[in-house]
């Protein structure tokens, strides 16, 4: 009951591109895929950011690829493609495209600012993304506050207007080539209650520290560090003012769908990676009889079929709502954010599972650290930890959607 | 960090038909949801086919929801859209939408031999769907031999033209109402070596008997029974003869696929059955604060989704090639089984542990015969043993197609 | 890379009793075992309570299994042996060894309190042990209210000394047959708050109705009914009045894990059955060359094992703990619990996906309500709701033991 | 539902030693743990091995921990206490774990030979175990061919007598100390079929080389390197000529079963150490109210006893047949490989299982390489590769057991 074929086609969604745009950037990356594949595993081992494949991918606009074409870039908004990019790229390198999904995300959300925000904010995205897609800048966002110190990233009214930003952030990938930061902060702002507020500023700010401190269990080539603000001086119209801290704002949901799904092809990547160089491995070795090995990779084609499908659906209904216009904002962002968990939750799942699978199928020689197989297994694993939402945080979203939330007092 | 909302919204894939026919057909099948899910438990219990209820869907159409407008049909050619037809009728009653899918599959692969086939297959299939399309007529597919006996069921050349059938056909159901029968046989063609064929013949045929012998452990109510042929005789323009007996023709795959795909609609329904049942009884018990409660809904959702997007994709595949005149029909039969394969051995995974969690949550009370969970938890396991493939088969064609298949003497 | 044996021997613990008098249990019920399997299907098929089964286990003696032997029982007080008698009745019918396990459980928590309780307790437990030993008692409990109604069971004090008892007990499993009840209940003391009672009374009282109201999913043999008490009056020394309603006792732990941890025997039993089964269908067609079934058979058998000794280890710590003296009566029943429960949830997690995947492998023959594999796949999913804990009650117990419990407002 | 402790004791078994000697093997182990873990995060970053933690135990005695006493050991025998000890300091650092298992197990199995074995064979064990227990020799065992080069291990005839050694063996643990090395090599018998032999032979040996290209994924501590061995001399006595080479044996699955059972406490000490870290941080962290965190933790500490039962079983049947005189050895071999492997095949499932649990609940601060989870992550990996068997070797000798061996042309 088997039927013989001369190759195996790649089964399931996200194999093309969507948009003519996303075609685009999706031809031109291929040509890097060799040079960000060779260097992946001294990168790892040395946990290097890889500065000489960004400066070629940079040289080719790719990290101008999600910003607007009036502002000199590829203008890909679809998310979807950018999670094929993101997933061809992975294969090659993880750490890599997790530090592209920066630079590609911060373009895709200030083009949806741009497109949808207030004024103040569209004038300050159109300023960020022209920097981006004319002068080569690159924005690292900053979300998390570092737990060291357990001090929160704060701006501060400045004397003669401006602010002033101090604090620390931590896993800010591709740190190591940026030229600017757009960070997360919570602003006192002189007559009101503290407010969530986003501030961007040069590297060159005075106060302003790129710390070398990575070093993770995988993602080593990333360039993930913490950054230290030191009463860096910010203008009023690099900051832009959002809801009241502390308010909950399910109308962000849309925003946070859009700055963070397509990292979901990267960790599909990685899944794809570990699937083919263990096939690749088995059939050096001629022909593969175990039952056990013939059934774990059965089982593995099955599921990374389901994984692709799963992301891609996400996908799908991302990009469907993103620019809805009709949709109420708090239910397009809850309808965006509801698909992206699934699909983040069974990747979270999948992904680990198939890539433990290669290793099992190709035996004791995965184990080595010459091995790509072992990177992949310390790579695959930070899924989890992406934001939003890890899976405690995932399972009060989703089952929140089902019966509301619990009390303060009940949830964690 | 969870986020109120006033509904809960049924997230995924296969929510909307794609085709006008198919909007046309989902509208009238879901004017007869609540009869059919009105009589599904008693119908369970006792073993009995729901005649009342076909013959409610015969009246209105829906018994030629695949046949082309041509002969009177819907002309619902979708394969998604049958697949969402029969999820909906699912979700009232599997066992109906197990009978359903009979015929509507009938009226998919007669359609597909009208378009595609030889001269003989598209006259015999134009015979039939206008006998479908006009005539109300019920056609019921028998393909696997009854292991009682162990005879393969055979076609002998007739006497003066003609043929003559026998054996006994297993697991067909909808047989209590069908007016005819399609029947895969092994056919002794008086020069040259056997071949396999179908044969087509009523239900008045003399020797044919149609049996009352269901008794499964679920989809009792699926009038899944026996038919018995003694020397039936058939017209030569009845027969279709095919590939010599033994030969491997993956040709057929498509077919295969166009035939069965539109199932994996019945288990996502039950699966999305159970889920709505279990939230329900949950919630009429008040605040649900359990994490243990919160946590299963939490991942039953996320691998509803995943279900949902994987028979979506596969069904997306499934219908792109299905009329694909260009592809080498061989490797177009691959492309449409394998992400068939796929997503089926994850439906026959994630439905079952779907159904399983929901009488978790819901506590002993699912597991009494009067809770329609209990009903779920029998009708859900049926999928793995679905043709094509069940679990050991699909691990032989999913390795098969990854390292080539086992020579005879190494596989099952 | 494999072994030719002769034999396939049972691996993993709980294969031979520990104590003499278990030995001599065993042996008896080992003769009996041809006849409870020999009318399981058709009980099951029916509902019907096998009466004449247990006629012939009362004229053995067995149902005195577990009373002491001063009162003419087997005197079996290891529960390990009690699970392992479980375990190779379940192997013939699980709904035998559930209606079995009440009569064996009621005689170990009484003799638990013959030896530890009150003097109260033990003047109670002796009568009723005596009764049970020599006359042929057959001694049902009722724990659960009926959610009917929702009242909870009460007794009053009746005038004239004395208490009546009314309310409604469901789940009571054996009551076909029973001759007395032992039924939990809230006192309404005089003086004083009320408190949780047993009571003990006769099936002739006035008053009390056995109903045969059964239809599970499964164990549809067991005689599981709904018991209603109307006013019964009963003597103030077969009422034993134990904590204040509502106030958490830690102590009740140990009777707990003893009155209920055999029952680990009983799908363990229904496992093992089904493992028998499906290697025995599939040995009987032949050669078993499928890379998937020789996958699945093996992580059968390693799961068998597994849970063998999770079950054996479970019960190893109950047996040594049950009469220890020395340690505090809380703690030793947090000791008791724990393991019960780590058992219990793999138990209900391993069992039936034991039972799944044998209907996997012997394929859609045993879909069918005459294959046996199809009453076990029922019968098994009955572990998931036996007391103590449910899944969602297991997960608050282990991880209360973590961390503490949640406060009342945040926990299920 | 939750009860409230003061302490969560660690329940299932592997908790206590059952031998005198293994209690005192246990204490003095005890108070080497500080030591150990102090150096296993550095050790592991920089892949070094612990030789001053290993001088530290020689100078205890703990390296002729099974050495019998007659010879100066400590003379455990016991597996139970072997796999415990090896647990208690697989909690501290796995790598350590595995190297000291090296010369435990070789202890074990000299020690079995030295009572079972040959005249000639109990000679050999009877010196190389006086030296282990007086002279402090640390005796590697090299099992696996080095796959660079494809060459077999060999034995050629020397002439005047004696042996000479050439070939590459790897995943020579501890060799970094080692004094004496024990060799599975193929024997060129001069009038003869080549038989399967062991050679014993000092580190100073002419020809041998210890090489440090150690590179592993995890257990980068472990000292696990390749050997290689160029016309290396040995005397006569110090080879021992075992089966026909090709042959099947099933006798030596007793003596493998000796030799590696005891690693099974290795990576259930992994999986302990990650469940007690993962508790720990959380609970300095405060309440955990998260639904998901305690459903995961209950769900862990359920696995975790239902993973030392089984590795407990596993071990009890090893000990009470490795030296029963009675059974017939090859029966004994399987009887004892069997539960082995089953409890091999779910400590590799479970065991990873957890730690990935542990990581999910403590968040992404366990992605950090100074999170010591992050080690255990890839430590616990390590298990899967461990010989006898791998996954799909297992799966063979499991399905073996059941259905027979497939013919040649079948398998793997």
């Amino acid at each position: 009951m088997t039927l013989q074929i001369e190759k195996s086609p790649i089964v399931g969604s996200l194999r093309e591109p969507i948009t003519p745009e996303g075609r685009d950037l999706l031809d031109i990356v291929t040509t890097h895929l060799p040079a960000i594949g060779a260097v992946a595993a001294e990168n790892d081992r040395q946990g290097t950011f890889p500065a000489a494949v960004f400066e070629g991918l940079r040289k080719d606009g790719v990290m101008g690829g999600t910003v607007p074409t009036e502002f000199g870039g590829f203008g890909v908004g679809c998310m979807h493609d950018v999670a094929l990019v993101l997933m061809k790229v992975a294969e090659a390198d993880a750490s890599t495209a997790l530090a592209l999904h920066m630079q590609l995300s911060r373009g895709l959300t200030l083009a949806y600012e741009w497109r949808r925000g207030s004024s103040v904010a569209r004038s300050l995205a159109e300023r960020v993304l022209r920097k981006m897609g004319t002068e080569g800048a690159v924005v690292c966002t900053g979300v998390k506050d570092a737990p060291k110190g357990g001090i929160v990233t704060t701006l501060l009214p400045a004397e003669g207007g401006g602010w002033t930003l101090s604090g620390r952030k931590t896993l800010v990938s591709l740190a190591p080539i940026a030229t600017d930061f757009a960070i997360y902060a919570r602003a006192h702002v002189p007559d009101g209650p503290p407010r969530y507020a986003l501030a961007v500023l040069p590297r060159q700010s005075p106060g302003l520290t790129v710390l070398d401190n990575w070093d993770g269990l995988g993602m080593r080539a990333s360039g993930t560090v913490d950054i230290v603000f030191d009463n860096c001086p910010i203008a009023p119209e690099d900051v832009l003012l959002r809801e009241v801290a502390g308010e909950r704002n399910i109308a962000i949901l849309a925003g946070q769908t859009v700055s963070s799904i397509a990292m979901l092809g990267i960790y599909t990547g990685v899944a794809q990676a570990a699937r083919d160089l263990a096939v690749g491995q088995l059939k050096r070795r001629g022909k593969v009889t175990s039952g056990a090995v013939r059934t774990l990779v059965a089982e593995m084609d099955a599921r990374l079929f389901t994984l692709r499908s799963s992301v891609a659906g996400a996908l799908a209904v991302a990009d469907a709502l993103a620019y809805d216009e009709v949709t109420d904002p708090a239910e397009r962002g809850l309808q965006m954010m509801t698909p992206f968990q699934c699909a983040k939750l069974m990747v979270n799942r999948l992904a680990p599972a198939i890539v433990s699978d290669c290793l099992t199928v190709v035996g004791g020689a995965s184990y080595s650290g010459s091995n790509p197989l072992s990177r992949l297994y310390r790579d695959v694993r930070a899924g989890g930890f992406m934001q939003p939402y890890t899976y405690p945080d995932a399972v009060d979203y989703l089952s929140g959607q089902v019966f509301g939330p619990l009390d303060e007092g009940q949830q964690g």
